[in-house]
């Protein structure tokens, strides 16, 4: 089995145009066939204040009303998935930026029920696998911008931590998929305040037993939620770690299935 | 050959949503390979103006400055463009949003001396007719934005008119390539005023002939010669039309290359 490196940045790199392009030319240098999901970053509620659309928050999660939805699509789909593809050909990545419309990579069902009123959120119903392995092996490097459809004509929000597990799991009939989510700080903590407490393996047993400690804050619980959920899928490999430490196997937090 | 039809589809319908959904239920049903290119229409200056960004003009064009290729980069690469891919996603057709950066297929050379003052425009130096291609026979419909980059990490604006043109020249080596303008209007009008007043076949004679009497407008000028150049380069037939005409043939102004 080849491998895949499945890597999603998040939003304080993306805000942040030096630490981006440093990142960039980190992503481009990996070997072998590889994928980026990114984040939206702050600049799409700095767009949509601009534009006079007031950001509304539901229990702290965004609402992805109409007004929402264009700035979203402006600027995950347009300013952020093409600025970031052509700095990639500029590092001689040949990279093609994509939301789950393009090529119809990533379905989506618009949420019903209690949560419809989040607007346009869009859950996963399938990953086209065919499609993204294709573009591999044409020698593109997928970019995946956090927007899915819903197959009816309508975009949909989605949370890219979410997209980056899903894609990995489902590549991962074809390929050894190691999938590395990286953010702004250097791992999981023991110590929320302490860089040095990077916590450096993960297994489901000690992160249960991180969870009840409350040691783990809440922000991380649905990301690490979504790698264990991974793992568990056939990803061989998920580590936490800090964008600029993408280069290094040993950085950041290592979860693996069993028990070490 | 195969056949290649290459589409352009301009400001007027983009603008109206209504007019292009129906457009794109027409270019869904078109039979056999088929590429989309689009233009900008209004809603870069609505957005532009929304953000406090002036719109700068030279003699009657825009100028693209850091802050206007941000808006570009949003609008065109972004809404427009998967705007476009979703419906047509909802009408079966397997469509892709690129730029020119995706994928590298059309390169571009910011334009330098007198022109530097429009800003961020770019003049194609490549079109990468091998990487279309390989979009094409993988069942991809490719949907091209105005816009193009440099190899060296920056977006550029640039006409969507002579992207199509140079597109389908490209093209031309592999296909049939029948490249078809879709408009506002129902073809060439002899009478700007007349709608009945469509020139049906212009050939390059009758061409020089028309602009020496002023019949043709000044704004048609730039497109009839790329559609010429075009022609010129191998692109079997070019066609200028309503949008709504798009399967009809015998709908609009035809351009021949010799004297019919």
């Amino acid at each position: 089995m080849k491998n895949l490196s499945i890597i999603k940045i998040g939003g304080n790199v993306i805000d942040d145009g030096e630490a981006l392009r440093q990142f960039l030319q980190n992503f481009a240098a990996l070997p072998g066939q590889k994928m980026l999901v990114h984040g939206g970053g702050k600049i799409a509620t700095e767009v949509a204040a601009s534009l006079g659309i007031p950001a509304r928050m539901i229990e702290g999660r965004r609402v992805t009303d109409a007004d929402m939805l264009r700035v979203v699509t402006m600027v995950y789909g347009g300013l952020l998935s093409k600025t970031i593809v052509a700095q990639l050909q500029a590092c001689g990545c040949n990279a093609v930026g994509l939301t789950g419309a393009d090529a119809c990579v990533i379905a989506a069902r618009k949420r019903t029920g209690w949560a419809a009123e989040y607007g346009f959120v869009g859950d996963i119903t399938a990953v086209n696998a065919d499609a993204l392995q294709h573009f591999l092996e044409s020698g593109l490097t997928p970019v995946l911008a956090p927007l899915t459809h819903d197959g009816q004509g309508t975009l949909l929000n989605t949370n890219a931590d979410t997209i980056a597990a899903e894609v990995a799991a489902a590549m991962a009939a074809s390929y050894r998929v190691e999938l590395i989510y990286c953010f702004e700080k250097p791992g999981v903590l023991a110590e929320p305040a302490d860089e040095a407490s990077v916590i450096p393996l993960i297994t489901p047993g000690s992160y249960a037993a991180l969870k009840t400690g409350g040691v783990i804050s809440a922000g991380m619980i649905p990301k690490l939620d979504n790698a264990f959920a991974a793992l568990n899928r056939g990803v061989a490999e998920v580590r936490i770690c800090r964008a600029a430490e993408l280069q290094n196997p040993a950085g950041g937090t290592r979860l693996v299935e069993g028990e070490e």
